[in-house]
């Protein structure tokens, strides 16, 4: 039987220490092709952890293929080959396929619910072509300038413009800092507000947030949420710094922050020196009923909220386009420490954006992509209600953003289930990857919403519909539902 | 007069510590506008330290805005505003114009003899439109796709084609990982070796490299040069782990290092596990005389050398891709600990470049760019001879890159000369600005390459000629003249 020392006071999660104990023995092959793994329940008992941290190190280990689920027999290690980092699909799941070398093909889904890419139905191409040949050819000079470390002015006052007419945040342009990506933004505000701060991210959320700054050996606590977002109380007893959140749509469970827990964050960020709230408000543009609340920094009298968003879901994940707000005091320690730098994304493609928003088209282009998403919500809703899972299906935030929560009041192993689906050409998440918990925060989400359902998150899924295609939603219904429900 | 307590023994220089110091006091209004400094003999003297640490930090005050040299009068604080940040200019001098906010109106200069950037004449405009378009048409599914984290295969596959004509490096695509930039390739290598190890930079060299490792608290020391190179003993005595080296064109001296030093800097990584050197072959393409070494990376047999090329010299300082190649047990570490991050380079833009390289584009337009840098070289140094600055200078390195070392042996203060020549539309960097050191990495120098002359790294100036206007050389160095030998 496996034996691992896990430490339930470390700041990783259990099922992380045990994912990473076997991931660490399969690479160096103490845990050989072929090899049958102890059963859930099994290596439960054995390590004094519950079952469910054990189905999460598993479910993780199954999605990055090191292991395998064979239908009524059990776990076996797959096979890694001879460099199994090469076959590692390394992104989180939102993300897609990733990270995929040559020893393993990449995978052709027929749906994949977990995928943030844009369908290339929905890219503007020809008018994104127009403008790049117009920036190519008139703007010579300034595309061969280097820009600011915070980006080219041209970009960062489209951007000041955009917020101030959709989002009703008032910058500067001087105050936004363009890079590639929100993950390497992460890593100019671990160097802003130093390694030594103890960050945390909600729990459930976005994973990449915490990997992020423990891949630079920086502190990251979880912090459980409530119905109304993430709770204030474990803030100060985890005696956090900096706190990333997602309060106009929270990932993945769709919470919308209500005011009182907003005013709650915000005063607990203006009593203490070198307290910080970075607002991810990565799928604002997609609110589809309703108008969207204002986001934190615009509420925040203290420059204690560092706003941050994206052009990679609003526009393409394979365009690198991200930015952030920084209030003046943290703008002045930015050009003083950070100011070095170049900024990560290419001119050709800021005049490109720019010009993209200046005239006009960003917003066309947004109202084109909420309707077109909207008609396959609607479309996808309509096939599950149709479908034999209608009768057992519980759908959770679906007037939000890309993604909708699919609850299955059914007995199944989650673990398996994926596999299976992925067997059938169907990419799935269920939320327990977006967990990095103890149990007491599984319990909390139990409690979440008066909806007992999304209580296992085992058993609730993330559809994300961004990049499914519109004739394929009737076929990948048909195919979901012969899984859940087998003739 | 400026009292400060400074730490010889610090890793961080002392002319860094006092230049950090007055540049807090300024920002925090210590310093007010217009107060006058101390001369540089008096400072030195005390604060016990060299005139030449004082200099050093004064020159790096001035180049950053912070204080004023008024002929014949002496050091003055200048006016910063009240964000003095803003006006804060970070960028290392060789990146160019960079980090200035609208308080302080953009610099024009005549000829700026600092900066990397290039000349739109000589980017190849209509090629790259044409290919952009090519590939928005017609690539729409694949630029919609997430590549790996290491970037998109047929660049990848581009690259190590490339390499291997051009370079005799022979690597599998899947090691070469492309980046937005170099500097964000080291923040990669920081988190693949961990913040635990020594770096090492060499001294004088590539400031950026030291400033990167620093701003996520990794220790990074400075190693001194010899003739032949970075030398191996204060690589023993320092405990170095990491070294980053430039050994086909050292950055700014252009030693090129012999197969010697070569070998040893190889064994030296080979003899204790951990030990990594990263070859930055930052312009390797511009050697004009000869053909280029092999880079170290084609001789390691022990997996220690991780190579380093950029984009950013070869095509446009604006277009952010750069690339490393990992040896296959390093690779392996990256698909694992940092395989969740996604590339950060825009998917369009790795696909036309890939288009650029496989097509034969590429190699015309670096024959194009090196006959048309010498042309400005020998233009440029044919203008100096005929000067009356001609019998005072001596060129130092005019066969590799793009640039050379202009050495005067004249008397003056070399922070006031920058200061005039900024004032005559002339942008100009000593080589002191490279230095990170103690007196000893000078005396080194003096006796570097048995001239006498380079050993005053304020009387040595760094000729980067790749930004500048050819039909400007005559008055540039008309301009330069007037400086330095007033009529």
């Amino acid at each position: 039987m496996l034996t691992y020392t896990l430490d339930a006071n470390a700041k990783q999660p259990l099922y992380e220490q045990l994912y990473r104990h076997i991931r660490r023995d399969i690479s160096e092959g103490e845990l050989k092709k072929d090899m049958k793994l102890p059963s859930k329940r099994a290596l439960a008992s054995h390590l004094s952890i519950s079952v469910i941290t054990v189905e999460a190190a598993y479910a993780q280990l199954i999605m990055e293929g090191y292991i395998i689920s064979k239908p009524r027999s059990g776990f076996y290690v797959a096979d890694v080959g001879e460099y199994p980092g090469l076959g590692y699909s390394g992104s989180s799941a939102s993300d897609g396929v990733s990270g995929k070398g040559k020893r393993e093909p990449k995978r052709e889904w027929f749906a994949d619910f977990t995928s943030n890419q844009t369908s290339p139905d929905d890219f503007p191409f020809v008018t994104w072509a127009k403008l790049s040949r117009t920036v190519l050819l008139e703007y010579r000079d300034q595309l061969m300038e280097n820009p600011p470390s915070g980006g080219c002015m041209v970009l960062r006052e489209a951007i000041a413009g955009y917020l101030s007419s959709f989002r009703g945040l008032n910058v500067r342009p001087e105050q936004i800092i363009v890079g590639a990506g929100t993950e390497y933004l992460y890593s100019l505000l671990l160097q802003l507000f130093g390694r030594g701060k103890t960050y945390a991210n909600e729990d459930p959320g976005y994973q990449k947030v915490s990997a992020v700054f423990r891949s630079f050996d920086a502190s990251c606590v979880s912090i459980g949420l409530d119905s109304d977002g993430i709770r204030i109380p474990p803030l100060l007893d985890n005696h956090v710094d900096v706190v990333h959140v997602t309060p106009s749509h929270h990932f993945p469970t769709g919470i919308v922050m209500p005011a009182g827990r907003r005013s709650a964050l915000l005063k607990w960020a203006s009593e203490c020196e070198g307290r910080y709230i970075i607002e991810d408000d990565y799928d604002s543009e997609f609110r589809m009923d309703g108008k969207p609340m204002l986001p934190l920094a615009a509420m925040d009298r203290h420059g204690r909220v560092v706003y941050v968003n994206t052009f990679t879901k609003s526009l393409a994940s394979t365009i690198r386009i991200s930015y952030m707000v920084l209030p003046p005091e943290l703008l002045l320690q930015f050009e003083r420490k950070l100011g070095f730098y170049s900024c990560t994304v290419s001119t050709f493609e800021q005049y490109t954006l720019a010009m993209f928003i200046r005239e006009g088209y960003f917003e066309k282009h947004l109202n084109r992509m909420r309707n077109s998403s909207r008609k396959k919500r609607d479309l996808l809703l309509s096939e599950i209600r149709k479908s034999a899972l209608g009768e057992h299906v519980s759908i959770l935030e679906k007037n939000a953003g890309l993604h909708f929560l699919m609850n299955l009041s059914m007995n199944y192993d989650s673990a398996r289930l994926t596999e299976e689906a992925g067997e059938a050409g169907i990419r799935l998440t269920s939320l327990e990857r977006y967990l990095n918990v103890g149990r007491e925060n599984i319990d909390a989400l139990t409690a979440m919403m008066g909806n007992p359902g999304i209580g296992d998150p085992g058993h609730t899924f993330i559809i994300n519909y961004s990049s499914l295609r519109t004739d394929r939603i009737e076929e990948a219904v048909r195919r979901l539902e012969q899984l859940f429900i087998p003739q």
